[in-house]
């Protein structure tokens, strides 16, 4: 299995922002919106869309492929990894995915909308993703008359996307201010610039970890340009915030700190059973004692990996077993310990 | 320091019972009980047994001491192993303590009764516990004529105690029943057949650890042998349950047995804070590991060292510094660590 590219550069010039994403809805004028199509109709569009992939495969996507064509597991490491929703993931019919070099960029086509054009790339990279994403409007430009209104923008199946249909966010590791408690008064001030805030898993999903999504919730009124001085702005402030957090720790209490570190080596190198929130937790600990110097040899690829692959489809996908239960758990704890082979103290 | 000689014993015939109490209340007639006695009349008595003790000194007891002329420190840690009560440890003035090589046999003089007589050994070993007490209580005999009613046998301060002055104890180590549930049921039977259950400190103490004692609650009505003979039993019957549920999650659940030991481990080796009931937690699970034959190379010596030397006083004692907050956290690791090492797998 190869892994996405924004994965593999490890020379990130952030520490603290793990990735960054830029989604662009787009839909066509001549189709109603997939909420609203009859299954002929989506079926008929995506072939379109398969044709016209087809012949421009190679600049920028190099990949096609209808959901349904894929297997099981493999469409749910596609929902894991954020290229298409899990809900299309378990009814593939009608959508279709196309990726580029890495699946750093992907079109989905036939989820909410006709197009969702999608970048993620490491790091603190706002502007290469928009730029990105761009190019990827330009493609299905060429191919497709798409609906936009001369006064809002382009139009899109939910009315919060209309205009730009840009959602750009940064996924943030935010370890020193959750443990000083600063991320609730910063967590605020990013709301109150009109910015949303997710759990890892982006939509939906709760605030139980120290990973946080930000992104952008106005997309009208506003160039693409705007939207994402604005995040980068916001997304430097916090990033800010967070190493001050962090040196304070490191001066007020760093045992505390090495304490919290130790135990993460000692339990990820000797547990046997391993949830995946637990995971998460773990692998924040590592990142944060890495990224303080405590843990040496720790190379940042691995643990940007071990963030996809400890869930339950990429597991599967890297075991070749089936999960379920007790197994998955013994099988995240058996594949971290295998990742993190030799990178640990004492390991 | 030396340790207690019942720590020594590292060829234990029971896993299970960590250790057996046997104490004997005795009062002597010509003076009223402690509570009521003027400090005068307190310091008096404590000469005269002072005196007697010196000349019966090396049978069997070796050595006697004020215990206002014992350091605080080290008076904590006597307070620590049960050999005197935590408020006489504060306010020694008008205390004395005799003991008996490897402090396995011991008399309290002027605690709650004139005489405590006390004999800890490693083990089930209730009958021997009972056979050196009542050597203790025939040396006291000798020097001092001892409060006794006709009908109900020896007069005590409280009256819990009156009749044989006898309360017997064994420490009980029940993991399994506590990860099964079972222990419920255990303690109500315990209860039901009229014995009393503590936390790991003894009376007053919460149910908080999986170290329970278990103990008499009669003194009356019945003799000694009779007492010992009812813990015994019921004793028994407490070990061979907890060692049904080891084999049942041997059977049923090894994996989760497995990550519980190997967290206990990581734990253990890595952290650079540990509290006390943490501690005690982490010790339990090594040893259940060790008696289950998961972890080798741990010597049940060293654990039963590490049940005391991770109180407080003892732990200033061995370390040699002012403990206090953060500082006894740090230092309680550290040792731990020390006495742990190449005892554990990777240490």
């Amino acid at each position: 299995m190869a892994f996405p590219a924004w994965l593999k550069k490890i020379q990130a010039k952030e520490n603290i922002v793990i990735s960054t994403r830029v989604r662009l809805a787009r839909n066509v004028k001549t189709y109603r919106f997939p909420h609203a199509m009859e299954k002929k109709e989506r079926e008929k569009f995506l072939g379109e869309v398969e044709s016209f992939m087809r012949a421009h495969e190679g600049k920028p996507l190099v990949m096609f492929n209808r959901l349904r064509d894929l297997d099981n597991v493999y469409r749910g490491v596609l929902a894991e990894r954020g290229l298409v929703h899990m809900e299309s993931a378990r009814e593939p019919d009608f959508t279709g995915l196309a990726t580029g070099p890495g699946q750093t960029t992907s079109v989905i086509i036939n989820e909410e909308d006709h197009f969702r054009l999608q970048v993620i790339h490491e790091g603190l990279n706002l502007e290469k993703s928009l730029k990105d994403a761009q190019l990827l409007d330009e493609l299905v430009s060429r191919g497709f008359d798409l609906a936009s209104h001369r006064e809002f923008g382009f139009l899109t199946a939910c009315p919060t996307n209309v205009g730009t249909g840009l959602r750009a966010s940064v996924m943030l590791h935010l370890p020193a201010l959750t443990l000083t408690r600063g991320i609730v008064q910063v967590l605020q001030a990013v709301l109150h610039m009109g910015l949303a805030v997710r759990g890892f898993y982006g939509e939906g999903t709760e605030l139980r970890s120290v990973f946080f999504q930000v992104s952008n919730q106005m997309t009208l009124g506003r160039t693409e340009e705007e939207i994402i001085r604005h995040l980068l702005g916001v997304t430097r402030q916090i990033v800010e915030r967070e190493n001050e957090a962090r040196q304070k720790l490191l001066k007020d209490d760093p045992k505390l700190l090495e304490d919290k570190i130790g135990r993460a080596v000692g339990i990820v190198s000797r547990c046997r059973l391993l949830g995946f929130e637990e995971a998460l937790d773990l692998l924040s600990t590592l990142r944060l004692g890495s990224e303080l110097g405590l843990l040496k040899n720790l190379p940042r690829a691995i643990l940007n990996e071990l963030l996809l692959q400890i869930q339950p489809a990429h597991l599967q996908l890297l075991t070749k077993k089936t999960l379920g239960g007790k197994e998955e758990y013994l099988r995240r704890a058996e594949w971290v310990q295998k990742r993190l082979k030799g990178c640990l103290p004492g390991g």
